[in-house]
């Protein structure tokens, strides 16, 4: 069983990673975007009965700072 | 028009940071988890008319490092 966390910076959140990225990309001539937003992405290989709910406690206790980002869950 | 832009580790390169999460998780409790691998996600807002074709052209010359990196493109 497998899962997929991502974690992104709120709206709101300034973002200099993303900013970095939208100027290399500017400079390299690829003017057609705008912005960008650059988070983590956390894939978990779990045990058979590990449900979503302790995915989402990972989420809150470690994973995420969630003062400052959210998180989605994707189980697969 | 936004693109996601997943990139992650290949199988078989050291992921550092994923065994770090993954050692936090065990002394947390979550005995559930087994392999743990984190890797980068990259949203891109794109003007109109801007294709996947330039995306992995973005991905070849900068957002990923081919060699020991993987990635993949999501238009939405």
């Amino acid at each position: 069983m497998k899962a997929r966390v991502h974690v992104m910076l709120k709206d709101g959140v300034l973002d200099p990673q993303g900013e970095a990225v939208k100027h290399a990309l500017h400079g390299m001539g690829f003017d057609g975007v705008g912005g960008v937003r650059q988070g983590k992405v956390i894939e978990l290989d779990l045990e058979d009965g590990t449900g979503e709910d302790a995915v989402r406690e990972m989420c809150e206790k470690l994973l995420a700072n969630t003062v400052i980002e959210s998180y989605s869950i994707e189980m697969a």
